[in-house]
């Protein structure tokens, strides 16, 4: 006999799990909804030529692949197997693949029905995705994403929304967050006002890492890349110096971006960074003035991607890194053929959202099992009334139950109290006679005596 | 350039087929949840030792099978692939499938989390399920089910909750059903009456089918089964003839009962089936008397499966196949080694449901795009205040959007005709002056002066 179990990464959600995770999923999309973003959904299954190449070399061996029907073994190239060249074999016997994200999809999505989309188009999408990641605490094989992104429109205002609806979202969590805010034009023009333009790329990885390896390993990881000594000294001149860090809490928005200012003088790029920066930052002190936002020039989260602002959020007590981040990509339909449509989104991480709130335990107490309460089945000469009530409970909104065999009351009972379900009726041949029936609150063990229409007044509080 | 397209059998969802969706995925869950259903998910990959050998040799054809990651390929036995074995090779490079309904995880998660399940357990389950069928219309490689069921209680008062949640969902939806009700024991009865016990399930099929092959070859069918004619004749003459058929609706269930009863009066097994049928329906009399349900005894459905009830649903108006179905399997659990837990389910098809409502016309007016409101763009000068207003407006609960680009009037206008938002605000120099706001109906044109608190006043309504 087959001991049952599922793959590794993958997890089954059990009822509590999952009205915790459905109060979750309803919070952000009411957001979504509120701030006038629609919902689309795409299939779990892309064809492979739509996600290979989008995500890097690691992204690629990530993807889960689906094997072709019928019998595919007699297409494919006998050499190719021979050659033992996994790769390659792969691509002759599969060409679908589970989604990755939900960007490079709606990407797709957008281009293939370009003219039946009103542009600027505002779309929200709650779906889980597939990476075949090493498993551990926290990374899942499976896991959800929730995605709001705007494409057809270059106005900051969009950002600007994305992080309100952030503040929004985690204010009804009820989890405290720090939002972290990058551009990346600023990096760009620090790359060129440093001499070394073109390994953007690089500064930005190992600034990622300044945390982790400290001014030793950056100064060894940049000098390692080839990076000039004097441009690695001007960079740590503005990163390290305690009169004009950019990487620490001890200045504020406003003198980073004080510093920048005199430091990119020279970049266009990287004052148009800085002015992006200054929009967005001054309209959200106006509208939204308790959003905890600070910039921080680490940032970088798949850089060669993002082309404008970059945003990542981390919750202030647990530390289990960021539960929500996006950014402006100026041209992701251009993969697909759809040239100058520029995007901006964001995207939450609802499994680790469920981890923070279960620590901090946040879900909000009514946030439980739905039944409100179970009729006990005395057997088949009550069972009428029974049924009756039942439709009545019912019919008035109140989830109901009523057991389905006559077993004992005691069994009964241990199934209301394990299903936590607030009240019990007991309707003997006696109540019904008197069409009083007993009311049980399983919490406090309290008895009454009430009728029906008492009961569900009392059951609709 | 690649032109972007989606694997074929599979679909996108619009945001105005979401909208319309949700609202079936709604009610439904939302019956659920009123009759005391709790929700569980499992993963979207199983691994083929759960899902192999559950749906017959036809089923195990139409596994999606996923592909092991890494170097699958160094790992396999070069002979299976020198053999063009496909399935042999297939189970070597293969581990994992996606599922292909909710039923057999779930009977994997019970077994799996028995010692944490309060029994009986009442779930729901609502997700996608795929199957590598030709594609034809209205079937889908990707589609959702919409599953409840209970294990672990033989109480027929299960049975009846289910066909209560049948008609409170379609009356809830607006479509008119049959629901047809057939027991596996009553067609075990008859294949025992006969003298042929062995064959139900080669009577079982043919009477399936007798719609479309008639009576000569349903009497075909059974000889080449090679069933003694005596015995086609005997159940020839309870199936055609005028005085006691069993498949026509010139029958009341009552007639069709009592022709039962006198015919399967030696049958244990067929009393018990006859049993079972009479309570359902008479309680289903009191209780639900308004639910058009049948008795039908060609009804099968994967017979081997179910060895009580058997239910199907079809719409009076659309003749799109079943559009939900279920029955009572006892021992489905027992495949996961626990034994004795018996279960019975019901199963709604979210596609086709939304097709017949579709043809209907049935979707309520208000199942459209959820803004309510566009406030339009005239640029930086008015920004400040639109924001505000638009924080108001959306504090209030009202979905409203602010156009994010200053762009023509006529442009925003018809962008709020296409997304079909009912009204916009002008918010111009003057009527910011005067905070009296111009609102206009897109539907009426009529345009009034309001200020903020009397426009949201009148989008609450």
């Amino acid at each position: 006999m087959q001991k049952p179990s599922i793959p590794k990464g993958t997890r089954d959600f059990s009822p509590s799990e999952m009205v915790k995770r459905d109060y979750i999923f309803n919070v952000i999309k009411g957001v979504f909804i509120n701030y006038g973003y629609s919902p689309i959904e795409t299939p779990a299954m892309e064809n492979l030529s739509t996600l290979l190449g989008k995500y890097g070399e690691e992204g690629d061996r990530l993807l889960f692949k689906i094997l072709n029907s019928g019998d595919f073994l007699s297409k494919t190239d006998p050499a190719k197997i021979q050659e033992k060249d996994t790769n390659a074999f792969a691509m002759e016997i599969s060409e679908k693949g589970l989604r990755y994200d939900l960007t490079v999809p709606f990407a797709r999505y957008v281009v293939q029905n370009r003219n039946d989309i009103t542009f600027p188009f505002k779309r929200y999408q709650i779906q889980p995705v597939w990476r075949a990641d090493r498993p551990q605490r926290g990374r899942y094989r499976e896991f959800y994403q929730c995605d709001a992104d705007v494409v057809g429109s270059n106005s900051l205002l969009n950002e600007i929304e994305l992080l309100q609806i952030i503040e929004e979202v985690f204010s009804l969590l009820k989890i405290k967050v720090t939002v972290k805010i990058n551009n990346r034009k600023i990096l760009a023009g620090i790359a060129e006002v440093i001499g070394t333009p073109e390994s953007v790329a690089d500064i930005a990885t190992a600034m990622d890492k300044i945390e982790k390896i400290g001014k030793d390993g950056f100064v060894e990881e940049l000098t390692s890349r080839e990076i000039p000594k004097e441009s690695i000294d001007e960079l740590c001149s503005y990163i390290f110096s305690s009169k004009q860090s950019l990487v620490t809490t001890d200045y504020t928005n406003e003198d980073k971006i004080k510093f920048l200012k005199s430091w990119l003088l020279d970049s266009e790029t990287g004052k148009k960074g800085i002015e992006e920066l200054i929009i967005i930052l001054s309209i959200l002190s106006t509208t939204n003035p308790s959003l905890n936002i600070e910039l921080d020039l680490r940032l970088a989260r798949g850089l060669n991607y993002y082309t404008g602002a970059i945003i990542e959020v981390r919750s202030d007590d647990v530390p289990i890194g960021s539960i929500c981040g996006g950014g402006r990509y100026d041209d992701l339909t251009g993969i697909f053929g759809l040239k100058d449509v520029s995007g901006v989104g964001i995207s939450f991480g609802a499994d680790r959202i469920y981890d923070v709130m279960e620590q901090m335990k946040v879900f909000p107490s009514e946030v439980t099992a739905s039944v409100r309460i179970l009729i006990v089945n005395f057997g088949e000469k009550e069972q009428n009334q029974c049924l009756e009530m039942l439709k009545k409970i019912r019919k008035a909104g109140i989830p109901g139950e009523y057991y389905p065999d006559a077993v004992k009351l005691k069994k009964q009972m241990t199934y209301a109290n394990l299903k936590k379900i607030p009240y019990v009726l007991l309707a003997g041949e006696e109540e019904i006679k008197s069409q009083q029936y007993t009311l049980k609150n399983m919490i406090t063990g309290i008895q009454e005596k009430l009728t029906v229409a008492e009961i569900i007044e009392k059951l609709r509080q």
